[in-house]
């Protein structure tokens, strides 16, 4: 059948077959493996560009459709070869092979019932292709509701999708993405152990610490970042499907739950288990909110040390300048010669995007209504994004920046030397209010507070060179 | 030159040429428009899905290098062969011709200075085409930095690009999207003009108005959200252009940022002018936080309204059920017959990511450091996403819900005709606190207001009807 | 009657009488004005604490019972005696006279009820004192139902004292505020405009500027931020009175809602009218939202201003070191001697909670069910405080900070002649790539721009001079 | 020596002694026991109401500085009389005794380094008079800085004062007040356990569930809460003392931190520990986000409960009307006997302000530069504000409403009864495309299902009665 379409864009003239649902007949683009509700979702829904649904929810979806033909079939109510059909198209999908064949958006129906439905579907039709089969024609080797979507319903299909989603991302990309970053800075920490430096305080000067400190103290952001992450985990290990309709797992035989839970658990190779109490696990995406709560605490710490870094590398001549970090690509087109700390900003854009991002994430979790909360996309779309850009930012940010930062010397050592803060050394020996009109006179006269010091008669030379030394001021918690 | 290739996802065996910038030599894919900074860029920051940088931005860059190409020529700082050559490329770039041209993503630098060059790269080497040549062979037809870039930078460029974007969506997206839902309400508002339904407030039954009177509100609301929308436009229409590296418009001809903005308001027919200061251009954008505060406004509009119905629309039998609205698809992968307020639920899932972007733009717009703010992509591309979404979502929910939005006058009347609020009207005749001595004992005893009021024998039956009449208490402020 | 009193805190033991409402009897400290219906919110929501309730809002009401007295009495449903009563007890409430009668919290009802209660109960009380009466004693002079609420609604009269409330702040404290900084720094701009200093982008050296520019940049926010407020105080001015329960303005006299709002508008001497759509007026706050939106902007402006000054003002000699600002306090308790930014750390704190109020209110404003929006308070609230805090942190930071900065001429001079980003002046003589590889050499090797220009043979030491000045790189714009 | 003061709002005639510190002299009002740096604090920050830094930080610093001062003493660098006087003071600020000693705002330096000063003060002088003499006269007993705030710096005692403040908070009244609301709700879950309602998806009807489970979803919600809440704890147990400046520890002796930090475990019996890493802690507040992330989840799933709970209690006539929620006090100024779900309108509010308050902390716990993070006070604020109202709250809306739910059966019944997705029972018999055509006929018509069941001749009248019972759906995972 050729006919007139009319998509997001444009209107063009394409092969189409007619396909059915609860509704009544839609016509589908002939070279589709979806079927009527797809299609009534891409026509219904055209809100920002096609096919933004993530994909690793699509693959979520495989996992638990396979893991629920398994468990069917287990349990006597669906048969081996369609248990077997609906298996292996799940591994297709989870091979990238029908990439092309979700159009879908977030921006649908809250449950995301379309975007189950379309994996049931684009099943039923790649079955029965399988089957060696034309789709539309001859009996259905697969329903899409009766088979595909045995013992499940969207509400606790899409759930459990964006849990499978979401835990692999994290596992996959954003802590191994951290990680790597901490470890680099934690190499520096050592590297650096003994580059005495000044401190600063309000953007102050004050007393000395080496740049290894400072890099400790990033390590020890991530390090309770990562602790702060995988905290929310088990949380986010606890799936829906089981629940059904409403949490009460109406039309689920037996034991299913459990076992559900149990071949995802197999086929992700994570600890996935079924949520405890089914009816938050529908009607509350809590799991979500606390995760990205654990995201933004990263973002928060990223900002600070990617923050610091492009102060601490300011100039070349005009700028703090204390260490020197890779130039990667020129840095103006219309500044010559000049290298900016571009690898802080990505990082530091990607920090606002994750702040914003939780309070989608929070708005959509407070506004469950009854037995489901009907903002799942967009939760479960933010959490991805999240997770995503902050493990590819540290991959990005450690390889191209972090890894090859080195002190210099000669500015860091001139900066230390000339800092009235070292004048605190004398508070335990001549107390603070003689050791604050050394700083002051030496601040307002642009000496040397040696000088001051033994023009006001608080200390011999001897003494000052004695108590003043930049590298005992760094040690006291060694 | 045949090369392996690692790209995001993959190694692949690809053909190669050898660009160049100040930092030496870079291997492009051969079938490729652009040069040695967007290569760098992108293998530099391979963070999130590539080719995130929004389209719109791109055809911001094809008007505003058009723009200083004519600005350059008239100033006599460039031939008019040049101009030309530009203009075209633009002009392609403008019909959607070199839509795989743009790789980068908004995770680069934060002046997207590398997103300026891959522009400036693309219409050179496109140029060089145009002009019968092969790229990477004999001399340059135009040079990105020297010709395309002239009296340009990224710091005033991607501004400009990012403002034109803005405000085109607004114009053709956002604004016609409101408008149309709006002027759907309002025309719901005066069908159900004479539809004497319940009041609500705190969820609880209050005194009645008519449906038209609670339409009104929404169009009131949508009213107040576009001419709050409309005041952030003259911000802006400020184009940074002309300010070059720090806002002071070095190496720019005389005249030139007057003239380039008239060129720019000419070629996208939109009121465009240059910004009175351009430090300000530069270094904050509290334009694109003006105008996403206002889309934000927008969505809590919209939320409340989109709420709204999707409550009374509750049903169909244990609900509120005051109105019908269309079925679009069947609504349950589980439950047969179900129909669900989609349209209502995107448009707040809708609202909820805007919230969030709202976050991620503010965020970003605090950021700025001395003459430059570089958060310039991601804040530009949450207004962007956010604009888009409006406008779309407001469309679809128009089409697909609010067009079709029909009173269930038998629900309705049923409702009003039991209410206890009625009793409010007695206040003026009997005082409050007898009416609520009606109220409460008609409440316990599960009876009418009528009954508990002759009983009590504070009016008469007469009275009674005379004075409360459902019809009689909506009409005050007419 | 003596009686103990469980209080937030602790148990004490209080003199009591009875006051009555619709529920029944309770007991209220003797020596308060206050009635049962305050009592009873007293006991209920203890939450946070006492009498958080802003004074602002009180007083809004205060203009307003006043001003519904006025109009009742023209309509002829009040008494002349009891209108005066009123307007006494009105005029004492705006002296302060009764500041400890108003003891509830925001976390009450969200439709303010209590507070509105509070407010009748009060002004009825006091009536009867000002009659020569003892309270709970002898016939009522005024009910604070029927005679203080007349022709009123908590529906309408919250948000009306809201708007009144949250217009006087931005009026009296907000714009003022803002405006004395936005003057000093435009003097500022003015001094400094011959100062010429290094720009700077990505933190890293560019060309230069004036210091009287970059200032320029601070008062065109802020500029821009004031006409952004501005421009939402039409929407704020409108006030919902005259809607009363659920906004079709029941039991109000003809004309009430237009003469009401002039009697507001006279009182108070600003310019509100009455809301043109009274659903909207009680059902929606968009116009805390609005002007909210437009008090965070300010935050962003502010944001940036400040942190700019505190790093141009870092140091005293390990820093950037280019201004100088006032020494208020000593900086730390343990280094002596230091001076700290301490103006710009209370903005920017500020500026932080601005950011988080305007999730509050948006968040609050997406609430609204049917004809009511129950976050009227927190909303409230939210706006009242970020207006005060944007007003006094700008007029504190004005006198403290602004007023007293200085340039540090030799250090801005030491810079600007260093920088290797002077090279940009030679893009138009010998191009970006020649100019380039001038300012990498002396980067490299740690010489000066015109060593390098000349060895490279691109220009004569005579061409340098003449081509490379700062004071010449800052003009092109003026 | 008597004076004109000019306060924050009017200028009073005050009796004043001169104190003085590293700056010069100051005149303090004579009856208060602050000294010269707490009065140029008051006089430079006039932001927002007086006195608005939080009295649980005040609380926190007497445990720290008594803990200091023991371990000072322990190590030799205090006198036993000298550690006794400061013990003494500060049990007597825990005492409430000082209450109005602290006038300082929120709104002063980023380090709270006035706050420290204003204790340091207070100490001081109060033990002064301890030693029997007047304040100003004789030498000093303790002198603020060497002594009281002797192995301390702001920078660390003000991190140390805030973990101790937002730790007690949640102990003390966030978690007893979440876990009272908690058990109420499982105690109402199981009285409820048999009580059959029609459940809600997309606010529409679905299949049944009893209310029982419906409020074990809020009872795993609060769980979940709890534990994530409890996560953060350890995070926040870790205290700076000991950090010093910049987190060195310099001038404190050897052991300190480790031994300071068992005291202030000790004094407030509860884990703390000295901070692994110190130039996190002083640097970074990342522990606060952490802990406020988890107040934001707890926010995220009460506003679902309260917002559920008001849903299901509309009414009386015209709503949802499931269960009777306790009537507390009159509801409407004009609509007599109406009664309103007002303490989940409290809660909600509440929950607005975590989630605004979540942005202000997040943004804060960003901006931490090189040695030290100057949001500390807002910071502190919002957590403290946040843990405390969700306490109350929480308590609050047990005490004056979870505990006094009850469903109303006769409304129960009747909308389970009529419901058509008891349909969904059918789906495992015949198939999900005839059950949908069975509802679907059912709807259309303003049928039962049986009837049209029957009908359709899909099933037997006994098939029906057999297959759809209510009560047997809602049993699957028991």
């Amino acid at each position: 059948m050729l006919a007139l379409l009319k998509t997001n864009y444009n209107t063009i003239l394409m092969e189409f077959r007619i396909e059915k649902d609860t509704m009544g007949e839609v016509k589908v683009p002939a070279d589709k493996l979806w079927g009527a509700q797809t299609e009534r979702s891409r026509n219904n829904f055209k809100i920002g560009p096609a096919a933004s649904m993530p994909v690793e929810i699509i693959e979520g979806f495989a996992y638990l459709k396979k893991a629920a033909a398994y468990t069917n079939c287990e349990a006597g109510v669906l048969s081996v070869e369609k248990r077997d059909l609906i298996a292996k198209v799940c591994d297709e999908i989870l091979e990238g092979k029908h990439s092309d064949q979700f159009p879908l958006v977030i921006w649908q129906t809250g449950s995301g019932t379309q975007s189950n439905m379309n994996v049931n579907e684009v099943i039923a039709n790649r079955a029965h292709q399988l089957a060696g089969k034309v789709i539309g024609e001859g009996e259905k080797t697969l329903a899409p509701n009766d088979d595909v979507n045995k013992s499940q319903s969207s509400n606790d299909t899409f759930p459990t999708g964006m849990h499978i989603a979401a835990y692999k991302v994290i596992i996959e990309t954003t802590i191994p993405g951290v990680e790597q970053l901490r470890n680099t800075l934690q190499k520096k920490s050592e590297e650096f152990k003994d580059v005495v430096k000044i401190g600063r305080t309000h953007l102050m000067d004050a007393t000395p610490l080496t740049l290894g400190q400072e890099f400790s103290g990033y390590v020890s952001q991530l390090d309770h970042g990562i602790k702060a992450l995988k905290n929310t985990l088990d949380h986010l290990a606890e799936l829906a499907l089981g629940g059904t309709a409403v949490g009460t797992g109406i039309n689920t035989p037996k034991g299913y739950a459990k076992r559900v839970a149990e071949y995802i658990a197999s086929f992700t190779e994570l600890p996935f288990v079924s949520a405890k109490n089914k009816f938050e696990a529908l009607a509350a995406h809590d799991a979500l909110v606390e995760t990205h709560g654990a995201l933004k605490q990263l973002a928060v710490s990223l900002n600070k040390i990617a923050n610091d870094i492009r102060m601490m590398a300011s100039g070349p001549r005009s700028g703090i300048g204390e260490i020197i970090i890779p130039a990667n690509e020129p840095g103006s087109s219309i500044m010559p010669g000049k290298v900016n700390p571009t690898q802080c900003e990505a990082m530091t854009m990607v920090c606002a995007q994750v702040m914003g991002n939780d309070v989608a994430v929070t708005v959509g979790g407070t506004q469950g209504h009854y037995e489901l909360n009907v903002f799942k996309p967009v939760m479960a779309a933010n959490v991805l994004q999240s997770a995503r850009l902050i493990g590819d930012a540290c991959a990005s940010f450690e390889e191209h920046c972090a890894v090859g930062i080195e002190p210099n010397h000669t500015r860091i050592k001139e900066l230390v030397s000339n800092s009235l803060m070292l004048v605190t050394a004398l508070n335990t020996k001549i107390g603070y209010y003689k050791a604050a009109e050394i700083a002051n006179t030496a601040h307002k006269n642009g000496t040397t507070l040696k000088e001051e010091a033994v023009n006001l008669g608080y200390v011999t030379p001897e003494e000052f060179d004695e108590w003043v030394k930049p590298e005992d001021m760094v040690g006291s918690l060694k």
